[in-house]
């Protein structure tokens, strides 16, 4: 039996000596290998913190200390220890284990975590509960440098190092984030990395005047003194963090060593460690960018070509090609040069590309200063990311009425990343800028053109939304007026937008084998709504079917409910088929889309519950007005 | 003829000199006082900025070089010598000057700012696009100690630092922001303070040793060597910028010199001046925080007291009260403590107060994490800076369903500051956050009332929303259910939230002197709207009129029409009265609410139309069918 298979529970990890939890390590490894390949997910950030999280489990109890991740896809190996290993072969799939941490899930995850950043916070309002409530629990934040590049990673340690109060921030500097690095952080990190041995001296410097504390406070000034000479102050210092480190994050002994100090001292403290992104798996470790997040792949071959076309590829190739006659155009990331499409963008133009690294609120603000000096910039980002630059879309861009391209990934549902990943909100509060154009390509086409409109035709600021994934059947082109009828009908309105336009077709298909005459209306502009040939149509048919994969409030479904009351149309009746105001779980699109009745059959389904009620009506009508004539 | 009157355009500063400079000096400040001191605005920051502002207009030139200022309330000087002065007696007024830059209103005002931190963002990107398009110019960033604990700033130096751009950026540090500074960055900058005047050796070294290269660059080495002894390196030279400081902000000539110094450099370059909040009107220098933003008063005997009641100090005393009986309650403010109300619970239970300075993002997910392990943290913040937190109101609160209390200030119009800071768009952005409840006390009352309820009888996050300023007429409670009829009556429904109702009421009784019989509903919960007697009342009188200081998407006006399409419920017409989806500009809030109809006589006059037109609709359709009778 290998010792992976005797943990059931971390307690389990505290009582194995060195020379075990070494082959522990290599069995987890393992264990990550075969499961990842078999079922996709995040790789090599996790073979790179097999160490860390067995030392923190040495050291902490995570059902009673906290324990907050960020971004969060790095909480395997924590999961695999803390009792939920039989359940990786259904790692991000419906009802099956989350790729992130969920404090539904396990009494050892301590928060959500999905975004950047945010750890630090979470946990100094976590460690203050806990001194206001005079509990004696640790509390710890692990955080990648990547997401340090954030903004909301400095409020936090601003706050929590001026604060004094004990909490453990744990830095997993792996040298890289989902791309790499960028900003002076990196800078900084990697000053600190070529350091002597440091924090391996202190150590034993503190032992060694541990019994003689006169002489230590007297060697402390000198030490201290001597420090500022040989060691630059790390911004950590001036923050008010006692730092720790660099840690080698592959040493057990060192790491349980340092966090046990960490756990000592009573102040903000942070330990330094760095990892290598990939561990043990050659194959990752000379590619960590690829191996980050997988789909399935062969363990001995590594990963297949994964060159299809998708939108964000769609999206940059044409990007791309604008970029080549028009010199005005620049693109932005946040740290999602691969994902966002624009790697080829970013090869070609490295002078007009802007990786800003995890900062979607700079990414935003300075796409507004190149707006009013002139050029066109197009900032890429995932929908749920660009949450986090709500207030600069307004402030910094709006309120100006400049000029900026959003290339709104992800928009929808993204599938098996889940709750936290959703692209679920944008329709919403995209709309609520004032000024801002949304458009929604429903094919490459569709993209390219409007990628057009959006630079050429329309000024101000305006968003193109599409999904994660590939175009569906519908492959052609009509985006030459905001709104477009597809298909001409006489008893129902089929209301879509973007890609989901391919299930609206695939219901008209099944409906009009029951002789149910549809149509079928595309948006191609979303917000503002051109409405007059949704009214024209609705007045004709009375019916209205909107489907969508967004958030029920501010919906366009809703949006059309509105306009209809508004211009005085009472239709014979309506449904509009959404995600809903709750949470949207993790799995497959397909599944996601046919559980909240938005693939072809269930729009179908929807469009004859509709006809059937609006008809069983319109018969009482007639035969209440019939009984009225015959009385 | 005094000096200031002399100055047409910055073209003059550059003319005079010394002695001349330091009297235009004194005749600013007296300028500033005599204006300010009558239309009321931001004194103590302008006055701490005179001679800052007088040295960039005489190194730059601000109608070619970018001059982006942070948060923007310090921008009057730069107003008065870029051919603004005559306005300033519109300051803030509709229709007049603005009291933040507005590039609307010059050439000299390089972007909007009002929100903070976003300053070093939107000047990269300016610097950026300069440097593609070949272009000479200069760009500058004016950022003030307190706007640098924002991470907006954080991830704007970190990409600055880094990029090696040219670029110049001011820290203006007064040794606080709006309430008095806290965080890791106002320890790092008062260390910097205490230097001594390094400055000056610097330059003076400069000077000496230009003539000799080879010297200057041996000796280079041994100055890092010594610099790094004498000096803590910055957190700033460590991000990758040039550091020049500090400078005495009230020093014309070293000011000049390190201007010019900094525009030499062709690279990223922090300029560190410190000046004196409130210089040269001792009431101001003695108390600056209390003449930060101030209304009109008498500049003999200073501010006068200020003590009147409004919500937000209503919110204040009752979240006191309440946290007497309970120790689990917590408060957050991000450096608006006395803003929101809160300096009394600040005093009473230092403990239990976090003030987490101009960083909404992380306030909000610090109240994530004092709600999961137990209290019940109050987040009192202003609705514009709200939008700050959009992500992490999503992401940190609402995907744990953690019961956070956002009690959100300045909600709707808030007047005189303007574009930048009216809280127009919560109503939209918060409804489509899971779970979130949004509650509308109408009266100080009421606040205390559903601040109760906000604690203790609703889980996960809750918003209360309530204005700037203080109740009307209505001063009652009636919010024992989400939506209450105040009135009942037969031809129309008018509905209203929060402090709206006055203006509603006042609306049913002019038109009750019309003989017609109004039915008004007063929602105290707008998200989820209770729609059973909204439905009732409207079946019954078959006409809507909603009126709200909000933007028209998302509104609630809209959200009531598309519950009539739902249901089914066809009215006879309706009227949604909101601010639409354009920009709110400045004006006082009586004046802008009768602009856009939103006054009692207002509502009156929209109700009457929808009365008229859908009588004759009515009347019409009567006719018709008697014709077909007849026929």
């Amino acid at each position: 039996m290998n010792i992976l298979d005797t943990i059931a529970s971390p307690e389990d990890i505290k009582k194995l000596e060195a020379p075990r939890l070494k082959e522990l390590s290599i069995e987890i490894r393992e264990f990550l290998l075969e499961n990842v390949a078999k079922t996709g997910g995040h790789l090599a950030s996790n073979l790179g913190l097999v160490e860390t999280t067995l030392a923190i489990h040495r050291v902490f109890d995570t059902a009673v200390d906290r324990l907050v991740f960020d971004v969060g896809h790095q909480c395997y190996v924590h999961k695999i220890l803390t009792g939920r290993k039989e359940q990786f072969s259904t790692l991000r799939c419906l009802d099956g284990l989350s790729g992130f941490p969920k404090p539904e899930e396990s009494i050892h995850d301590a928060a959500v975590a999905g975004h950047a950043s945010s750890s630090v916070s979470v946990a100094l309002g976590m460690a203050k509960a806990r001194t206001l409530k005079d509990e004696p629990y640790s509390v710890l934040a692990l955080i990648g440098d990547g997401a340090l590049a954030g903004g909301l990673a400095y409020e936090g340690l601003c706050n929590a190092g001026s604060s004094g109060e004990p909490i453990i921030v744990i830095l997993n500097d792996n040298g890289m984030s989902i791309d790499s690095n960028v900003g002076g952080i990196s800078r900084l990190l990697s000053q600190q990395r070529v350091k002597p041995r440091y924090f391996e001296f202190k150590r034993r410097y503190r032992r060694l005047f541990s019994h003689f504390p006169a002489l230590y406070r007297f060697n402390h000034r000198i030490k201290e003194w001597f420090k500022r000479i040989l060691i630059p102050v790390t911004m950590f210092s001036d923050l008010g963090f006692h730092y720790l480190g660099p840690v080698d994050g592959h040493d057990l002994i060192q790491l349980e060593a340092v966090l046990r100090w960490a756990k000592e001292l009573k102040e903000p403290v942070l330990v330094h460690v760095v990892t290598q992104k990939g561990r043990g798996y050659e194959l990752a470790e000379k590619n960590p960018e690829a191996y980050h997040g997988v789909g399935t792949f062969d363990r001995e071959n590594g990963l297949g070509e994964a060159c299809h076309k998708d939108f964000s590829a769609a999206f940059g190739d044409c990007l791309t090609e604008l970029a080549e006659k028009d010199e005005s155009i620049v693109s932005i990331s946040a740290a999602m040069c691969a994902g966002t499409g624009l790697s080829t963008f970013a090869e070609k133009y490295p002078d007009r590309f802007f990786d800003v690294g995890i900062a979607e609120g700079h990414a935003a603000a300075m796409a507004a200063g190149l707006a009013k000096q002139g050029l066109k910039p197009v900032f890429a980002v995932y929908s749920t990311f660009l949450q986090r630059s709500f207030d600069m879309l307004i402030h910094d861009i709006a309120l100006s009425g400049l000029h900026v391209v959003l290339a709104v990934d992800r928009a929808g549902i993204v599938g098996r990343d889940g709750e936290t990943h959703q692209g679920v909100f944008d329709v919403s509060y995209l709309s609520c800028v004032p000024r801002m154009a949304v458009m929604c390509p429903a094919s490459y086409k569709e993209l390219g053109e409007m990628l057009n409109l959006a630079l050429y035709k329309i000024d101000g600021p305006v968003a193109l939304r599409y999904p994660r994934g590939c175009e569906g059947e519908y492959s052609s082109e009509n985006c030459d007026s905001a709104t477009v009828i597809l298909q001409e009908g006489e008893d129902i309105t089929l209301v879509a937008y973007g890609t989901m336009i391919n299930k609206v077709i695939e219901a008209g298909e099944i409906l009009s084998q029951g002789d149910i005459s549809v149509e079928i209306i595309k948006l191609n502009m979303i917000n503002p709504i051109d409405k007059d040939k949704i009214i024209e149509s609705l007045t004709k048919t009375g019916r209205l079917l909107c489907a969508e994969d967004v958030c029920a409030h501010g919906s366009i479904g809703s949006r059309l409910l509105e306009i209809c009351a508004r211009q005085g149309l009472c239709l014979k009746g309506s449904r509009t088929l959404d995600l809903g105001n709750g949470i949207v779980r993790q799995g497959e699109p397909e599944e996601l889309l046919s559980l909240y009745g938005l693939d072809g059959e269930g729009i179908a389904f929807s469009a004859i519950e509709l006809l059937v009620e609006t008809m069983e009506e319109a018969e009482e009508t007639a035969e209440e007005e019939n009984e009225e004539d015959e009385a």
